[in-house]
């Protein structure tokens, strides 16, 4: 009956959209006064003097969201087990209360595993922010995650 | 009048503690709410079945968790100015709810940037877990932190 996407389903190149989200000064603040309490994420008068000019997520607060979008819009779809870990995270761009990103997720590899029931998918994960009219990088990383091989079900 | 730390306080080698965190059943499951909610990282039972076994930290958890404590212990003290990103970030252990975690950062390479006021140093950031009286990486991940350079100040 399930129609979970598994290793076999994903393909180098495709490319998986997973979702918007439009940031505000609020939910910027509320994770910089619990994780990263720096005064570019805590308080739009001290941020104005900051390195970066306004209110701007913290990168970590970035990397929470992408989460948020990878399991609404993706593993709740797939029968995902687990990441290793992440390389080439990049904060390219910063992202400011009111801006509106999006999360693209490209398949770059995919190799079997040695264990038979599972393979791992590399992705590069990219938020893009428009700005007037044109799409930007903001954040990109690369993670693998496994997934479970169809032909391996019982 | 500042004793913050530069660029030029940072050597190879070097080996900053941050810190320790024990953590609980409850702010696991909160963050997994907002964060990343999949079973293994919301619900103590519903863990026992998934492959970690019990109920563990969203790893980005506790990436959110070492930026915090190098805010708190290092950041506080030193000129900082922000991180291009991060790499080679790896998940190795499990850290679950009553696990207590140690923080340290290596350093292992400084430059000084083509902008004068500034260098990098790269960090190798550790979470330790300890179990049976040995300590156990947890977490890892390297990352370039930018400071102010003490002979570029006004």
């Amino acid at each position: 009956m399930t129609a979970l996407l598994h290793y076999e389903d994903f393909r180098v190149g495709q490319v998986h959209p997973l979702g918007t989200h439009t940031l505000t000064a609020d939910e910027i603040i509320d994770y910089a006064r619990e994780f990263d309490p720096q005064p570019q994420h805590l308080d739009e008068e001290a941020a104005k003097h900051s390195l970066l000019g306004g209110l701007a997520a913290s990168g970590w607060f970035l990397g929470a969201l992408a989460m948020r979008m990878i399991v609404d819009n993706l593993f709740i779809r797939a029968a995902s087990m687990g990441s290793p870990g992440i390389d080439e995270l990049q904060w390219r761009r910063p992202v400011y209360a009111g801006d509106t990103i999006a999360l693209e997720g490209e398949v770059i590899a995919a190799r079997a595993s040695s264990r038979r029931d599972r393979g791992f998918v590399k992705f590069r994960f990219t938020f893009y922010r428009t700005t007037g009219g044109a799409r930007e990088r903001a954040m990109t990383y690369v993670s693998s995650v496994m997934f479970r091989r169809r032909d391996a079900e019982p």
